[in-house]
C-alpha cells in the first residue's frame, strides 16, 4: 500500500482534479511488485488499469496476485469503463483498498465481493489526507473551502472601526496571490468587503501580469448593482471570468456583462443559506474556493463546519483593544470541549509574519 | 567585528549572566587577527583583556593595532579592574565598539577619547539582540520579562467562565518545564492563578525529578495567607526557594517559612505598581522572569511596555465565543498604527500545537 501511495503522489494533482490522486500496485504471492500505475490525468486511464497492464508485461497469469489500490475501484461507466470489470477480467482474486470511495455511484468493493473476489477495505488517514478536496466534494457535495485571514498576535483582524488595510506584509500578500488565489477555482467574498477596500481580487503575478478568477459575492440586496457602484474596480478587473452575485430576488436594472445573478435564500438574520449556495458552486465546477471576507461570514461558515482549511497570516503586533474585531465573533457559550477542532498542517514564516495552516480535524 | 561577535557567542551565557556576552579581537594594521578573546564567566577576565593578552603572545607592540570589541569597555573597578586602563597601558590607539554600554557607570568611550584614543561607537542590532536580557536590565532597571500564554487559534485563553486547564498539549507543557521555567530566575503569577488551579509552578524534569524556583505572587490582600489556603500545593512544592508575596500592608498572622512578604503600592483600580515591583525584583537578582498568569496581568504589563518576549502556545482549536477570555483585554481604542510592535523570533511546532516566539521590536 505504501508503494501504491508513493506512485499516486507522482501524478500532478492539477492535471487530475477534480478526480483524486490514485495509485495501484499488482504484487505477486511472494510480495514482488509486478506492475504499478497511477491516475495521471483527468479523463485518462485509472491507476488500477495502468498497474494491471504493466503487470501483464511480466506474466499472463495474475490469478495469484494481489491488487493494492489507494482508493476503492470504480464500478460504473464514467470517462472510462468500470475498473471492477477490468480487474475481474484479468482474474485477480484479491484486492486491498486503502480508502473507500464516498461517491454512491462507486460500489467497487461490493461488486468485487459479490463476484467472489477477496476484498479488504481500509481507510488510512494519509490516503484521506492526500485527497481532502475530493473527499469533501464527494462527502458534503460542496467545494473544499479555504479561509484566509490576516490577524494580529491576539486574534484581531481590524480595529474597532473596521480598518485593517495592510495588516500583513508584502511577502504574505505575494503568497496570497501566487498560491492561495492561484490554487482556488474561485474567491468567495461579500459586498461589504468589496465596497470597503474597493477590492480587485485579482492575481498579480511576480512577472507583473494580472490574472482574474471567478468571484462569488454575497450581496443580498444587490448593493453592488446600484448606479453609484458602477465604477468599482472589481467590474473592470475581471474581463476573463465571471462575477457571481448571490442575492434575494428584487427588481433590477442593468447588469454588467461579466456578472451573473443568482437568486438564493437568506435567513431572517440576513445570513445566506450556506448549504444551497455551496451546492450550487460545486455544480458550477468550483471544486475549491478561497474565502476572503470579514468576521461575519467566517463565523457563519465556522459554525456550519464548512471551513476545511485555514490560512492565518499572523502579523507581529498586539491590539490590546477588546473592541477590535476578532477573527470569529459569535455570542454563544462554548466550553473547552465544544471548540472546533483543527490540525496544524504547516508553518511558514514570511519575514516577521507567520502563516499558520490548519486543516479540519475530521473530513 | 564579525570575528568578535563570533567569539562572544562561544561563551556559555548561563555562566556569564547577569553579565553580557562580549567578544574582542586585536587586529594588526593590515587586518590580521593577532588575538581574540571572550568574557567566559561571571567574575572572570573581560573579553578585551583576554584578546590583548593573546595578541601579546605574537608581538610586544600593539600601537598600530585596532581593538574590536562587541560592547563598550568598562571604565570602573568592578569584579575586575577597568578595561580602559588595560587598553591604554598596552598602547592601543584605535578601539571600535559594536554597542555602547547602557550602564551609567560605564563610560569607556569617553575615557578613551579623552586619553587620545581613536574611538568608533556603533550599535549593531545583532549585538543588541545577543544581550537583550542585559540591555533590558541596564536600560530599564527591571528584569527581562517573558510572557507565556496558551491560546486558541482565535486568541482565547479560557472559556467565558475562566476554564482553561489542558488547553495546550503534553509536548508544549514539557517545553514549558524544561525550557521556559528552567531558564527563568523566577516565575511571576497572581494569587488568582494559584488559587484557580492549585498551581505548583515547579519544574518537572524528564528524569522524574522536580525542581523549584522562586515564585513571585501578586496578592494585594494576602488571600493566600488565609487559614483556608494553608493547604495549597505551592507552599509545599517550594522547599528550596522563596515565595515572594507582594501585597498591601495589613495585619497578618503566621507566615510559612518559605514565604517572604513584600509591602508595595497598588493603584485605585487594584493594579500593582509595576515599576516599583519590577525594580525590587531586579535588586533581588531576578534578572529574567517568566510570567504565567491571566489576561489581567498580561494586559497591564503589555500596556506598560514591559513584556520583552512572548511565548505563545497556539492550540489547534477555535472558540468562536466572543465572551471567551482573550489573551489581552483592554477597553481602549487602538488604531492600526498604535498596536504594540513585536518581531517574530521563532516558530516551533509541538505536534498540533505551535509555539510562536516574539521579542519586543525596540529594546
Amino acid at each position: 500500500m505504501r508503494a501504491a501511495f508513493n506512485i499516486a503522489k507522482t501524478a500532478d494533482f492539477r492535471l487530475v482534479r477534480p478526480n483524486p490522486l490514485v495509485g495501484a500496485v499488482v504484487a505477486s504471492s511472494d510480495g514482488n511488485i509486478l506492475g504499478e500505475g497511477c491516475h495521471e490525468k483527468f479523463g485518462a486511464a485509472h491507476a488500477e488499469v495502468n498497474a494491471i497492464q504493466n503487470a501483464l508485461k511480466h506474466t499472463n497469469d495474475l490469478s495469484a496476485c494481489t491488487l493494492y489500490v489507494t482508493l476503492e475501484p470504480c464500478s460504473h461507466q464514467g470517462k472510462t469503463p468500470p475498473c471492477t470489470d477490468f480487474i475481474m477480467r484479468n482474474g485477480i482474486k484479491k484486492v486491498v483498498m486503502g480508502s473507500s470511495d464516498p461517491n454512491p455511484l462507486v460500489s467497487g468493493a461490493t461488486v468485487l465481493k459479490e463476484a467472489g473476489v477477496n476484498v479488504e477495505v481500509h481507510n488510512y488517514p494519509a490516503l484521506l489526507d492526500m485527497n481532502r478536496e475530493f473527499f469533501v466534494n464527494q462527502l458534503h457535495q460542496r467545494p473544499y473551502v479555504v479561509l484566509k485571514m490576516a490577524t494580529t498576535i491576539d486574534g484581531k483582524i481590524a480595529d474597532r472601526n473596521g480598518k485593517s488595510k495592510w495588516l500583513s506584509n508584502e511577502e504574505s500578500r505575494i503568497y496570497v496571490h501566487e498560491h492561495l488565489r492561484t490554487e482556488a477555482d474561485a474567491i468567495l467574498t461579500t459586498y461589504h468587503t468589496v465596497l470597503k477596500d474597493n477590492a480587485q481580487l485579482t492575481i498579480r503575478k511576480s512577472d507583473g501580469s494580472v490574472l482574474d478568477k471567478d468571484i462569488i459575492i454575497i450581496d443580498r440586496d444587490f448593493q453592488l448593482l446600484k448606479p453609484e457602484n458602477a465604477g468599482l474596480s472589481i467590474f473592470k478587473s475581471h474581463p476573463h471570468s465571471t462575477i457571481f452575485l448571490f442575492g434575494l430576488h428584487k427588481h433590477m436594472n442593468d447588469v454588467p456583462k461579466n456578472v451573473k445573478i443568482i437568486f438564493t435564500d437568506f435567513d431572517q438574520e440576513g445570513n445566506i443559506k450556506l448549504d444551497a449556495m455551496l451546492k450550487m458552486l460545486l455544480e458550477q465546477k468550483h471544486y475549491k474556493i478561497l474565502v476572503e471576507a470579514g468576521s461575519k461570514l467566517a463565523t457563519q461558515m465556522m459554525i456550519h463546519d464548512c471551513i476545511d482549511e485555514m490560512k492565518l497570516f499572523v502579523a507581529p503586533v498586539v491590539f490590546l483593544d477588546n473592541q477590535a474585531i476578532s477573527i470569529f465573533n459569535h455570542d454563544h457559550y462554548t466550553s473547552l470541549l465544544d471548540t472546533k477542532k483543527f490540525q496544524l498542517s504547516g508553518v511558514h514564516p514570511f519575514a516577521s509574519d507567520v502563516l499558520l495552516s490548519y486543516v479540519k480535524k475530521s473530513l
